[in-house]
């Protein structure tokens, strides 16, 4: 994933757009490599060349509007070779929504019709501005705008059914057992050899939610997947079942055991 | 800068660290210019190794506890082709937090101890896990901890000042215009002039808080820097100035208007 902004760069905005797009990646069944936040200015092109080269699936944000700063379509046409040509579809999407309200056609509005050569347009349902679809050499770029809310409209209408399509099959189940009273450096070896004896795709991680050593409270999660449904389960179960008997014999206190399927 | 962890890259957690870092980096005057979520495993060695191949200062988060995936330090020798030693006054910090509570030094605490060989310990005030300060070749990496509070303090108390000395010594000044009534699309060729007539350091940011067309509302930032402060605040003024004129031209209401010098 890339989120283009210099807003996220300087932390005037938290990149909330990168966690949620995580989470729906994640729960397609996807191995999200990385979250990479670049500015809006040439060195884009490099960081769209390189995730390319190495992601089957890039997802990316911003850059998308009418201002100077948004030239995340350039950046993508340099990154695959491609020219920047006014794709018709995406100037008619545009075209109508300055219409509605009797606005005329700028060279700012019409920029932002312009798309690397064999893109096609994702509509844009709350804002103006569309997004990209491309697909170069069987990889996949979706580029949407910065907004959360046009972001996460436009993903969930028009991406996630094709990424659906792309992705593994798969199936995931997590738990969660929040445990009191055991550092996590005493469950760390136990930790390990779950993590160790999980067949991946199979996480397990421990986050502290107390102090280490004064009042320990730990929630460690095991997320595991599978083609099968119940063999997901099952690891995970296992893994939790493992987790909390250790946890116990070195005198921790089990708060919380859930387990649960992500995803729809 | 760098922020490891699975746990963003599913999008469990918002990587509200990089936010954080990014603000007070940009504070002290650093042109921060990539924010990178990256895995708890070998594809680390790679991103720290680019990272320091193109970075004056790389601060990264995670990875540094008694867990068998926090393995940064790892990662971080590896990157700079260094040992991963003991350290002495690494060990006695890790030994001292455990005794107060009477708990003996585990060979998965001792591994908070291991850190690359030539690096400074960061103290731990708030948790337990050192961070590691590093200098290769004039380039300087700090590691943190993953848990904000850690991390905070840590980086106020410690790396703060290391960087300070480090950091181009500017002033910041920022302008925000709020604006009502005017599409970032008119507005957008006079963003462009005002962010090409500012001499760089300088940002000109319009963030659209209302609807494009319907009920469009801008907060359109200026933020620019210079050795001096009268200088960086009279080019924001003067950005801020070009705004609201060519926004009232254009029939828009200036709901909001601030300039502030950023920074302690």
């Amino acid at each position: 994933m890339i989120n283009f902004g210099n807003e996220l760069l300087i932390g005037r905005i938290v990149n909330t757009n990168g966690a949620w797009l995580a989470e729906q990646l994640t729960l397609l069944g996807f191995d999200v490599r990385r979250i990479i936040v670049a500015p809006d200015d040439e060195e884009a092109v490099e960081v769209l060349r390189e995730a390319l080269s190495k992601a089957d699936v890039i997802v990316c944000t911003g850059g998308l509007g009418p201002t100077y700063d948004d030239r995340t379509a350039e950046f993508l046409a340099k990154a695959v070779g491609r020219r920047l040509v006014e794709n018709g579809e995406a100037l008619e999407m545009v075209r109508r929504k300055y219409e509605e309200r009797g606005l005329p056609l700028t060279p700012e509005r019409r920029k932002m019709a312009l798309l690397p050569e064999g893109s096609k347009p994702i509509p844009n349902p709350v804002g103006t501005a569309p997004g990209i679809m491309l697909e170069v050499d069987g990889r996949l770029a979706a580029c949407l705008p910065g907004v959360p809310a046009e972001m996460k409209e436009m993903f969930e209408r028009y991406v996630k059914p094709v990424l659906r399509e792309r992705a593994p099959n798969v199936c995931i189940y997590e738990a969660s057992i929040v445990v009191e009273g055991v550092p996590e450096s005493t469950l760390a070896p136990v930790i390990k050899e779950v993590a160790r004896s999980c067949p991946p795709p199979c996480y397990v991680k421990s986050h502290p939610k107390g102090h280490e050593v004064r009042a320990p409270v730990l929630d460690i999660r095991v997320m595991g997947s599978a083609r099968n449904c119940e063999e997901a389960e099952a690891k995970v179960r296992e893994g939790a079942r493992r987790l909390r008997e250790e946890a116990v014999r070195h005198g921790g206190r089990v708060l919380e055991e859930r387990v649960y399927r992500l995803g729809d």
